[in-house]
C-alpha cells in the first residue's frame, strides 16, 4: 500500500458532513470525557489534511489553531475565499513542508466550522445547543484531537505545533500525551492566561451578551444573530493582536477618504475605519456562542495549576523536543510567558530552544511573512526529522 | 476687602442651577466659538472651587479634569458619595495646598456633572442637546475654561494642572493662551493621542451605539439609557488604566468566591468581578453620549498639526514654567509621549523640568496615592509660588 493510497483511504473513511461540506468530518464514537466531569455524546470532529501519511505514520504534523482560526490552514477558505490562514508556512517546499509531512489541522472542539461546538445541533432536542454545550477547555480540545489521531491510526505525531491558543494546544499535548508528541512548536503563548487577557476576554463576552440578538443564547432557534456584539469583541480584541508602534507606522493619525475632520463620529480615522472593518467581517464567518467558548477555555488554562503550581511536574521525563517562540513586541503573550515555559522545561531536563524574534507586528507576526519564523520552523523540524530517521 | 470676601462674592455671583444643585455654575453669555465652526450659545459651566483667592488674584490653580472624572475634585462626590477623585493632591496641606492656593476644576465643556453637554436641554427645542450639540475639542475645552476664568475676574492662573486628557488641556492652555498660564503640570499625557488610543476609544463608541438602548442618540428623549452599551466601553477602558504587572499582582488567575471554577460564564475570577462592577458603577454616574463627545476630543487632540506638525512652535517663546510628568508602567500615554513635549518645550528655549516616575500603578498612577508624584507637584508648586512672589 502506497502511500498516496493510504491518504486515500483515510479520506473515505471520513464523512463529508452537510453542514460543513468543505471539509473532512470524523465521527468519534466514545463519550468525550470533558474537564468539568461532563461527557460530550456524538462529537464529530472537522478537519483538513494536506501531503501524505509515510507508511510507517511517522510523519503526521497536527497543527492547532488560534481563537478565531480553523482547520482551513492552508486551502482557500470556503467562506471568506482567502488563502488559508497558514499558507505562508504549510505547502509544498514550505517551512512546514507537505512533500515530506502529512499536515493534520482539525476545528476546536467548541468551534463553529464544523467540529461539535455551541451552533451544533444538540441530539437531545434537535435543535442547536447553545449554552447547553457542555463548556470545554483547551485539555478537552487535545483529546479531542488525540481521538481524531486515533481515528486515523496514528500512533505518535511528528511534530505539534501552533501559535496564541494553538501554542496552549501544543503545550497540553506535550504535557498530556508526552509518547505522542515526537516534537513540540509552541509559539508566541503561555502555559496560562494572565489577568490582562482575562480581563480583555471578559470585555468581548460581555459586548456579545449584551447584544439583544444574543438572546441568553439561543439566537440560532430564534433566527437572530447578534452581530454588533461580536463585531465590538472582535475589535477591541483586534487592537491586543497589534502593537502599538506597528499602529502608529500603520496608521498613525491619518485620515480615511477625507482632507479634514468631520466634526462627527464617522469613521474620520483609518484606524477607525480598519477596526470597523475588522468586526464586520469577523461576524461573517464566527458564531458567537463559540467566541464565549473558546475564550473560556482560554481563560481556564493553566498548566502548572494542573500540577499543584509546578510547571515543570507537567513535564517530568518528556522526551519531546521543543522549539519555544516568541516576538519582541507581542504584549498579550509576551516574551516572558515563553521564558517561563523554557524554564520550566530546563527544570524537566528537557530538549528546548528558545528563539525570541525581533519584530514590531506584535501578537500577529505568528500568522505574518516573518522571515525568521520560516526559518526557525524549517530549521527545527529538519533536525528533528532527522533524529526522527525521515527521509528527505 | 479680605480674601474671604473676595472668595464670597464670586460664590454669591455664581448660579446653583436645578440640574446641578452641587455645583456652582457660571452662565456664560457671549457664544462660544468652536473649533469646528459652530458656536455654542448659553454656555453654562458648572465648577467647584477651594481654599481663597488673594486680592491680588494670583494664586489661582486649575486643575484639568480626564475623560470620565468631574469637577468634585477634593469634595465628597454627590453621586457616588466618595471622596473627590484628587483628595489625596488638593486640600489643606496638601500638595496642592488650599490654605496657599484657590483651586478652580470646571466640568468640560461636552461633560455631564452640569456643564453644558449632549444632555443638555437644548434652548431651541427644549429637549436634550443628544448629537445636536456641536462636537467640541480639547480646545473648545480650554476656551470654555477661559471664560469662566474670565466670569472670576483672574487674569492669569498661577498654575493650570491635570492628568490624561486634563493634561492634554493643560498643554493647550499653555499654548492657546501663554501670557495667563504661569506654570503648567501636564501628567501622563501627549501632545496627540496615539492610533491605539483612537482604538480603544472608537471600541467604546461602537458598545454604546451598539445598544439599542441608545436610541441613535435619543435615548434621554425616549427614556431609555445604553447601560450595556456604556459599561462594556467602561470595562475596556478600564483595563488601559492599569499596567499588566499590577494586574498581576492585585488579581492573577485568584477566583471570585468559589473554589474552584464553575465551566460556566459567571464571573469565576476576581479580574472579571471587578471589572463586572467597574462598568456598573460607572453608568451610574456618567451620560452616555458625553463618553462620545469627551473621547471624540481626545482623538483629534492634536497640538503639532495645530502648527504646521511643528510642537515647538506651539510654545515658541513661552515664559510658562513647565514641569512633565510621566509613569515607567503607563501603556496609554507612555514616557516617549511626554518626553516628545520635554523636547519641543526645550526646542521652545522653555523652563521645563520632566520627571519619569518608576511605579507599576500604570496610567491611573496620577490619581493613586503615589508619593513621588506628590513631592514632584509640591516641590514644582512651592518653586514657582516664590518666583511668582506669591507668600507661604
Amino acid at each position: 500500500m502506497n502511500q498516496a493510497t493510504i491518504a486515500l483511504s483515510i479520506n473515505a473513511a471520513a464523512r463529508r458532513e452537510a453542514d460543513e461540506p468543505h471539509s473532512l468530518v470524523a465521527p468519534i464514537a466514545a463519550p468525550l470525557a470533558l474537564e468539568s466531569g461532563s461527557a460530550l455524546h456524538g462529537l464529530r470532529i472537522a478537519y483538513q489534511t494536506y501531503g501524505t501519511l509515510n507508511a510507517e505514520k511517522t510523519n503526521a504534523v497536527l497543527v492547532c489553531h488560534a481563537l478565531t482560526g480553523d482547520q482551513h490552514v492552508a486551502n482557500v477558505h470556503p467562506v471568506t475565499g482567502k488563502l488559508g490562514w497558514w499558507s505562508t508556512m504549510i505547502g509544498p517546499g514550505k517551512p512546514v513542508d507537505t512533500d515530506r509531512f502529512f499536515v493534520i489541522c482539525s476545528n476546536v472542539v467548541g468551534g463553529c466550522m464544523g467540529t461539535t461546538g455551541p451552533a451544533s445541533t444538540n441530539p437531545e432536542t434537535g435543535e442547536p445547543y447553545g449554552l447547553d454545550l457542555p463548556l470545554v477547555t483547551i485539555r478537552d480540545m487535545v483529546d479531542a484531537q488525540a481521538a481524531l489521531i486515533d481515528h486515523l491510526g496514528i500512533e505518535s505525531l511528528f511534530c505539534v505545533i501552533g501559535g496564541s491558543m494553538g501554542g496552549m494546544q501544543v503545550l497540553q499535548w506535550a504535557a498530556r500525551h508526552p509518547d505522542r508528541v515526537f516534537s513540540a512548536l509552541p509559539i508566541a503563548t503561555a502555559h496560562r492566561h494572565s489577568a490582562q487577557n482575562i480581563a480583555f476576554n471578559e470585555v468581548g463576552r460581555q459586548a456579545i451578551t449584551a447584544d439583544p440578538d444574543w438572546r441568553e443564547g439561543r439566537y440560532l432557534t430564534e433566527g437572530a444573530t447578534p452581530r454588533k456584539g461580536l463585531a465590538v469583541a472582535r475589535m477591541a480584541a483586534h487592537i491586543t493582536y497589534l502593537s502599538e508602534p506597528a499602529l502608529q507606522t500603520k496608521f498613525g493619525r491619518s485620515l480615511q477618504d477625507r482632507e479634514a475632520h468631520s466634526f462627527g463620529f464617522d469613521a474620520d480615522f483609518q484606524i477607525e475605519s480598519y477596526l470597523r472593518h475588522q468586526g464586520a467581517s469577523f461576524v461573517e464567518r464566527f458564531d458567537a456562542n463559540s467566541y464565549l467558548y473558546v475564550t473560556r477555555a482560554m481563560d481556564y488554562f493553566d498548566l502548572a495549576a494542573d500540577q499543584g503550581g509546578s510547571l515543570a511536574s507537567a513535564f517530568r521525563g518528556t522526551k519531546t523536543r521543543f522549539c519555544v517562540v516568541s516576538f519582541t513586541s507581542d504584549w498579550l503573550f509576551p516574551t516572558e510567558g515563553s521564558r517561563q515555559v523554557v524554564h520550566a522545561l530546563n527544570a524537566a531536563a528537557a530538549n528546548v530552544s528558545f528563539v525570541e524574534i525581533a519584530t514590531d507586528k506584535g501578537h500577529d507576526a505568528f500568522l505574518l511573512d516573518v522571515p525568521e519564523l520560516f526559518a526557525t520552523t524549517k530549521g527545527f523540524l529538519d533536525a528533528a526529522a532527522k533524529v526522527r530517521g525521515l527521509t528527505d
